[in-house]
């Protein structure tokens, strides 16, 4: 899967993902009014509104990118409602040809992590039947439990050449607290960075590894270090543009052929009409905006690679 | 809300949650031929079947108990039909007077764990209205963030009278990969178990914390530091049973005053009726046989108390 990724990168020359991740004061007032009007102020309007919403981005937006990474959160807020959403934004997204990174951070002890392996990446078995459930193509993984809360997400990636990133080192301010305690001497991300790669190492698809990290861009001397510890892993690096990453931050992320990261930018692309530099396109044409941000994120990166 | 539980745990004097965990090799044959034959070897007949499960083991067993866990995943894994039923195994267990921890062990960066925290615990704003989405009692929480993942579960636990269980030391074998790990000569556990007793300092119900720890029954001599660390932080206690964890284990889990723990069993009491201990009741009477599995528990664990 992960060279499927790459190819998509390579031919669409963009290093990045859309994170759609749809908070409803993001939302145009236009769209909102929209939905509640045919539903209501209820769940089913708000997730109707996160919909339309996600759908004119992605019109707007899939030619010039390889992938999206829709955050599961935003959805299960809503609800069951808000999850047919996800659904349906996964499944559309496909049919566009846009590999789907479900943010989901799941993880638990093996029998558990073997069932949201199942529900985000596999089929489940029902009778002499078998379906898959959200069926992302990657997911993103917590590591806190260790190998077997992690081994069944492997395992399926396996079998269904799929591909997961696994949390090494997250972007918030917070993520040091744990991820950058010493432990004889090195940070506890370099003990999972170590791990990842161990775990991925049957698990090859070309040059990359199908278990993936996910490397903040905010902490750009760490990323350099484990660029160098995970040489075949790939990075997911959220952190971009609203959360203070900046392309130069980035480059650390790359390998020298220019391939090795996938660059989330969520609020930067889908709430890119609400900032000063896109308010010319106006809350209307607020997809308009998001494609222009895409190819101005685009060229931002490339500049440094 | 500690406070409820910790009174329904006194009034039942039961310190015990039922896991309900339902995989579909556990349904009895009889079950599932009947979800089958009405709704297809579909997502909608597996749901159907966990529905009717779950049902019937908690009408068997609500009288002795103060509270359930449902796991998440084994619903997700189904996908939206799945998380139908979770809905309606939620709604029905606190219809029945039980506290329900939703097992999902949600963390992300803030903003993102808000919206988790909103999902699974609070309400969400759309429009004029607001909903409540899955709406459980007390939450699993995963604090590889750090503090800024974890806050916005405690704000909504203060703001609604929730709770949450954070994961401290979990009762998978490989566990220690990570939480053993020395920091300064001291395991990860232990510096999550501060953590845990700082956010949950200001969230304090009664003379226990809405900020509870899941800590394992599998490793005993951890429990026992992990109590002294953490006086006022109640335990969400896994790994009874099935898992290995004897009742002798769990002592160390407990207070002085016998609170401070509760132990869940899922496989051991919904499963029950596939052990030979339980065998006399045979398929067609497995709620019975779970809830004879409950009061073998529950005498097992207050014999050591």
């Amino acid at each position: 899967m992960i060279q499927q990724l790459i190819e998509k990168i390579q031919k669409t020359k963009a290093p990045i993902c859309v994170g759609l991740d749809p908070m409803l004061s993001y939302i145009p007032e236009h769209v909102l009014k929209k939905s509640f009007a045919e539903y209501g102020e209820t769940l089913e309007g708000a997730a109707d509104a996160v919909w339309n919403y996600n759908k004119e981005i992605v019109d707007h937006t899939w030619d010039l990118i390889p992938a999206v990474k829709p955050q599961i959160a935003m959805y299960e807020q809503f609800g069951i409602e808000g999850l047919k959403v996800y659904e349906r934004t996964v499944r559309y997204c496909q049919e566009k040809g846009l590999i789907v990174i479900g943010d989901a951070k799941r993880g638990d002890i093996g029998s558990t992590s073997a069932a949201y392996a199942t529900a985000h990446l596999g089929k489940v078995k029902v009778g002499s039947k078998e379906y898959s459930a959200f069926n992302t193509e990657f997911l993103t993984v917590n590591p806190y439990l260790g190998t077997d809360g992690v081994k069944p997400f492997v395992d399926v990636c396996k079998a269904e050449n799929k591909g997961i990133f696994v949390l090494v080192k997250t972007s918030n301010p917070s993520s040091g607290e744990l991820q950058d305690k010493l432990v004889d001497g090195r940070p506890v991300y370099e003990l999972v960075a170590d791990k990842v790669v161990e775990w991925g190492a049957d698990c090859m698809d070309g040059a990359y590894s199908n278990v993936g990290a996910v490397v903040g861009a905010t902490y750009p001397e760490m990323s350099a270090i484990l660029r160098k510890l995970m040489p075949k892993t790939y990075f997911l690096v959220p952190g971009y543009g609203a959360q203070g990453g900046t392309a130069k931050d980035l480059k650390a992320c790359f390998n020298e052929d220019g391939l090795g990261a996938i660059v989330n930018s969520s609020r930067g692309i889908i709430a890119a009409y609400r900032q000063e530099k896109y308010a010319k396109f106006g809350a209307e044409h607020f997809a308009e905006a998001s494609r222009q941000a895409v190819v101005d994120m685009v060229a931002d990166i490339n500049s440094v690679l």
